[in-house]
C-alpha cells in the first residue's frame, strides 16, 4: 500500500451564477488589478492508502460523489499531487 | 497578448487547526470511506491577458497577495491551466 495525495478542485458549473466569483472579480478590479474573469470554488487535499494510483483516484472520486460536491451546481476535477 | 487561465489553490497552513478539514474527514469516515487525512481550502480560476506565462503568473500572484489569501493562516499555490 502506498499513500497518495489527491487534490479535489470544485467549481460552480459554467451555467450557474458564481456570486463569490463576481464579488472577488469586482474587488480585484476596484483594486486596479487586471483580470478577465474569476471563478471561485473549493479545494481539498485528501491522502489515501491504495495499491496504485488508479485505485487511489477511484477512492477519492467516490468521496467526491458521496458528499464533497453537488452535481446539480458544481463540477469537480482530480489531480494527483504525490 | 494571450489569455492565460491560472488556478489559485489555497489551504490552511499545516500548523493551523483546519476545522473544515476535520469535519469533512469525520463525515467521510462515518460513511465508511477509507482515507488518512483531509484538508479543505479555496480554489479559484482566474483568466488574465499577458505577454507571456511568467507575467500572467506574476499578475495572479499579485492578486493572491492583495486579497485572495491570508498569509497568517494560509498558503497558496498557482497552476497554469491553459
Amino acid at each position: 500500500m502506498t499513500t497518495y495525495l489527491i487534490a479535489v478542485k470544485i467549481l460552480p458549473r459554467p451555467e450557474v451564477l458564481d456570486t463569490q466569483g463576481r464579488a472577488v472579480e469586482a474587488t480585484l478590479k476596484e483594486g486596479g488589478l487586471n483580470l478577465e474573469h474569476c471563478r471561485v470554488g473549493k479545494y481539498m487535499e485528501i491522502s489515501v492508502n491504495a495499491e496504485n494510483q488508479e485505485l487511489a483516484l477511484n477512492q477519492v472520486r467516490e468521496m467526491a460523489e458521496y458528499v464533497l460536491y453537488n452535481p446539480l451546481i458544481e463540477n469537480f476535477e482530480l489531480e494527483v499531487k504525490g
